[in-house]
């Protein structure tokens, strides 16, 4: 039995001593509250007497509190579980396991379950062990839900790292690690069970093993309905969840089928208000709905909250608040198995909400562990400074390029008939179009006037150094280039422009950096951000640091580069995520997702 | 990795290969009926499609169907995962699994969760690994929920194996067992502290270690509130149920707590329609609810049947018929975290009980991982025979007695003050009173005119063969004696009578036959029951002759005994359990529950 259970089992003793022995006291009374009880989905007044890191009583508490009790006053606020964010990943903040939390933390999200896929991408186990032990070093509950396979398309993109059910045992021996992350490489069920039925089998191997250890595992089915998404659920273990639902009737089906629907509510895909009509239109039981974030940018973070904010719209959609307080508490807890947290009752982990305001989900402070944390949105305890080791840095491997390297070319003719990813504002699906493009001395042009750019992604873990290229639509750039290397989920470096020389530009500044972001226009720098860490985060900046520099990159964007959309960066990470329909681009070129194959950019008349 | 996940394994990947190749197909569809699907609370018209053992898929299984396919027609009728019972004793029925599990499989229960404590109590750890080695022959889930401790008062009573933690570690490993059985070693919170705080260390440390495996652990929490309620829940580790809640106002408490409500509607005692108000009448959330048996006599299985019939009467207290099935599907699923059953979703096990009425929960054909198992009330396919070993044989080891061996004295006087125990139809609980009764010639005598009879415990395990004495009321025998070697929870020889003489027969009767139940009037056998596996139950009959032995004893009681009470047996066999208040009896006398002490019966004038 490890130490962990034994601590546990003298806590326990410990909060049945003072329960029953009149001469001992709770440490902590939060008292004249109202207790949001998520069990029972009901609000009452009752105080929350807490000992040490544990509830010990919701109700009278006059008989607990002694000389040696703290009490703090809570009359007219509510009491809520601490939040729940059951999907989420570092990464797409581009913050620091410690910088995002001290952000989350004050909007009362006590639970964390990430997916360190980007960076298990990039640097494989090592990569993700880094997090991990970062993790470990905060006071809140933080849990990894690890891929079973990088690349999710093997043939169709190339990773940092392959990691497969042989890297399993490694990881699923950590305690922080709470089972197998999104399933996506069996999220295009068709394709990959005629081309690749390899990845289906390796991970069923891995799902098998997670299964015999206790562990979880979570799905990834966007548009899976009927025969294909009870395949994904069966090779998923048929205990899985979905992020990926993005319409009613897909709610309704999952929900039917068993699925525990992650509503995703997050800064650039934002599917609850469609979900929900499940539960309000419907009225059906929302014990398997929950709410999480995916990808939070550090600004939405700071300016309008966390899993707050995602409950605050969900009330705003019609549901009851402790319904929807319910979605990032006991529902989420369920999902997981985990019997320590997501409710407030006897011997339960003190991590608690209080709020000031229930419909408008305003945190007043937040309790880690029966330790208040934060107060009115600030930080109340230090979090420990966490180093990443040196071997997760200079991750970016590849030498500089040319504009003449980019270009997309067509032979002997003056226009070119070119097939273009289409970006469906807040979604990470895409659309498909064709365009008829001019061509200048063999090489295809952009078209400002209908929107059409180039859109290239080289890989960049030096590993053979290719180059993908195609076009996109939708990006809506008026002038200049963007290249990053954020490039789901290889995270190989993306960039779109308006000219090429830009283009090239970009991507030497990103290399240069050792990765992240960077826009040129006119041969200048308007703005860039170095990301050391796995080309994917910062461990330079604060979460506010962090905020008011991808702020001002989304206003330069906007201002100097004239891109309409909200979250650019995001999105232009997306567009190589081959896991979501319809196309997407790789280091290898442009794939159709639901075949599983490369098609031509340059469509050869007459074929 | 065991077999047993390899195995699921490879039907996952046939299962898929099943959805997705065209050319294979479903092996069983049901079609044209309702499905109840209880993640949702729907019912909707959905046909299941199931391959070997597991659900394929629920909706249109068209595609599914081949030359190879069975389809079963069930227009009209309705579709409900099968029924969970959690909390139930094989030994109350005195059945052995295969007999109960013939009368409960027809009747659509195909989980049961036995607590297997009372043949532990008489036989230790070889008795219940017998059991559970019964189990394992059984085509449907049977788990077992093994108690930590035997006996559950220490210095109280005298069980025949003593159990403790260090005798964990060999019953958890076995898969078969789901984790610790109901703690009532710590039922009575307070007077357990004060005077036998190792029972509550010994229990923390068996906790600790259960779920140090990933296993459960069930509570027993009567008549427990506020700081008592919190200490319990605490002490079973903060994730427990409760299976003695019997008024409204516990219910809600309980609930409120986090505790899994097992709301008791057995044979003798029956607690559903009070804690139910909780849901129908505060609209509480139901997700924590659960239905079970807890003790059950064959001829109600027989008759009325078992998890249906307890969910039609759930109905009948005005709750949803869905929302009722939920408390004996996906709500005890989730408790246990089973993740296989108590749904009807993509590769589950396909145990479903098909219903003809869904009000009056007629149960028209039962289906067991795949297979037809049940119709119209009678089993269609064939149980193995399971040979209990001769170990568990010849449990009584006592000498006969006589009846001045049985004799309540009082010393020169002609009336003796006696305390006597209370009988609560259809309860576990007791009452406590005081009689002043007739002494001739230093024996106190019964009065048949109050109802005040003596009640005696022998010990019978051949340690050291102790006789605890007292009186009962409300028995409401007129004539003749009772005895039986099942007696809650050390399973000595319990007995009840108008006179000496026909009280030491009885006992003498179930000594000749080696565990049983025995009824004497003037001198003669009125009817007995052999019962030789622990002296608790019988492998020479089935259920339905069982059924038929012990009508026709209660009929004898009734009609050659004078006796009143529903099922008078189990109401006896109640009356020694010193874990629920107020008084009981044991092999070393009258137990004053609350305060973890012996009471003298005759009370001594002037003290």
């Amino acid at each position: 039995m490890d130490t962990h259970r034994i601590k546990e089992a003298v806590h326990w003793r410990r909060l049945i001593d003072t329960l029953l022995d009149s001469a001992q006291y709770a440490d902590l009374v939060l008292q004249g509250g109202y207790v949001i009880n998520v069990i029972t989905r009901e609000i009452y007044e009752a105080d929350v007497a807490i000992k040490g890191e544990k509830i010990l009583l919701l109700g009278d508490a006059s008989e607990l509190m002694g000389p040696s009790t703290h009490v703090e006053n809570v009359a007219g606020k509510f009491i809520a579980p601490g939040f729940i964010d059951s999907h989420m990943h570092f990464e797409s903040a581009m913050l620091t396991v410690t910088e995002f939390s001290r952000l989350s933390i004050p909007t009362g999200t006590t639970t964390l379950v990430a997916d360190p896929h980007e960076i298990g991408n990039v640097l494989g186990v090592m990569g993700m062990k880094a997090m991990i032990e970062e993790a470990k070093t905060l006071p809140h509950q933080v849990r990894f839900t690890v891929p079973c396979r990088t690349p999710d398309a093997p043939g169709l993109e190339t990773a940092g790292m392959d990691v497969s059910s042989k890297d399993m045992a490694e990881l699923l021996t950590d305690s922080w690690v709470q089972g197998i992350g999104e399933i996506q490489g069996f999220s295009n069920v068709h394709p990959v069970y005629k081309y690749a039925s390899h990845i289906l089998d390796d991970q069923i191997a891995s799902v098998a093993y997670t299964h015999s250890l206790g562990k979880t595992v979570e799905g990834n089915a966007p548009a899976l309905f009927g025969k294909e998404l009870a395949a994904h659920i069966i090779s998923g273990g048929t205990h899985i969840s979905c992020h990926e639902t993005t319409t009613k009737e897909e709610m309704v089906e999952k929900l039917r089928y068993g699925v525990t629907v992650f509503m995703r509510e997050g800064s650039s895909q934002r599917n609850m208000a469609e979900c929900i009509r499940a539960i309000t239109e419907e009225g059906m039981d929302s014990r398997r709905a929950v709410l999480v974030s995916d990808d939070m940018v550090p600004e939405d973070l700071l300016n309008d909250g966390h899993m707050n904010d995602i409950v605050r719209r969900t009330i705003a959609c019609g549901v009851d608040p402790v319904e929807a307080i319910q979605m990032v508490t006991i529902n989420p807890a369920t999902h997981f198995g985990f019997r320590d947290v997501g409710v407030l009752a006897p011997g339960k982990r003190a991590d608690i909400a209080v709020l000031s305001d229930l419909e408008q989900m305003t945190v007043d402070s937040v309790y880690l562990n029966g330790r208040k944390a934060a107060e009115k949105g600030n930080l109340t305890i230090e979090l420990p400074a966490y180093t990443y080791p040196e071997t997760v840095k200079g991750s970016v491997k590849r030498e500089k390029v040319k504009a003449s390297d980019l270009h997309i070319s067509a032979v002997d003719r003056s226009k070119a008939r070119v097939r273009a990813i289409e970006v469906i504002p807040d979604q990470n699906l895409t659309g498909a179009q064709e365009f008829e493009l001019n061509v200048q001395e063999g090489v295809i042009q952009p078209c400002l006037q209908r929107d059409v750019l180039p859109l290239l992604v080289l890989e960049r873990h030096g590993r053979g150094g290719g180059i993908g290229k195609t076009f996109v639509t939708g990006m809506t750039l008026q002038r200049g280039a963007i290249a990053e290397s954020v490039a789901h989920d290889t995270h190989n470096l993306i960039v779109t422009g308006t000219n090429y020389e830009d283009m090239a530009m970009a991507v030497n500044r990103v290399i240069a950096m050792g990765g992240g972001i960077a826009m040129i226009a006119d041969g200048k720098v308007v703005g860039d951000l170095p990301l050391p860490v796995g080309g994917l985060m910062t461990d330079l900046l604060s979460g506010k640091e962090l905020a008011d520099t991808v702020s001002n990159l989304h206003r330069l964007a906007k201002e100097e580069l004239g891109c309409q959309l909200h979250v650019p960066f995001m999105h232009l990470s997306f567009l190589s995520l081959v896991t979501s329909p319809k196309w997407k681009i790789t280091d290898i070129g442009l794939i159709e997702v639901d075949e599983f194959k490369v098609l031509p950019t340059v469509i050869q008349e007459g074929r």
